[in-house]
């Protein structure tokens, strides 16, 4: 049977920020805590729609035109499928993302591409 | 652009038990506030897993052969596809529930089957 995922428990498994950990499967999604601190990179996810849901800290979303959504605990925003995002934490936030098994946190292979389908 | 969600205050535009809500789409994915209190039915979803995420109070859900899982606050639990389950809450409790767009609560239509794809 699958267990129980305390998410504050699982969030103090690990420290490091930009690079996301899988918690939980749900058919082909996967749910990923992750650390933020600082700015990421622009980039964007071709294929799939992005689930941000704060678990703790504040955390801004820059996208397209200058525009940008604020976010505390608590809160939930959807990066729609191929619009550029810049996720940027002044402190430290963790994150749970959700998305499609096999996604990469910088959209393309670069220097900041996670290991993937890391578990915790 | 899409809006941010704000879980709690979603939560507080409703007041019916074992109705979920619909608050965001990922791709074919919905996210879905629900308000349990007291004992649901037994039922499963063939096609697919459900994720349920605790935002307040505490949920048990009964399991096949005697077995059930206890949830609080910040705890995520997957049904796997295909398994019976039977969600009970003492006192209300506030779920997120994460599922393809489509499932209903019931698993197959009854007199306790919700409308389905309720927006808040």
């Amino acid at each position: 049977m699958n267990p129980v995922i305390n998410l504050k428990d699982k969030a103090k498994l690990f420290s490091e920020h930009w690079s996301p950990k899988v918690v939980a499967e749900l058919n082909d999604y996967q749910f990923k805590l992750a650390k933020l601190k600082g700015e990421f990179e622009w980039h964007q996810h071709d294929d799939t729609d992005e689930a941000f849901l704060i678990q703790s800290g504040q955390l801004t979303i820059e996208l397209p035109d200058g525009k940008a959504v604020h976010l505390s605990e608590g809160e939930l925003f959807i990066v729609p499928k191929g619009v550029m995002h810049k996720p940027v934490a002044k402190t430290e936030c963790t994150v749970m993302i959700i998305e499609p098994k096999g996604v990469i946190n910088t959209g393309e292979t670069n220097e900041r591409t996670a290991e993937n389908d890391v578990w915790i």
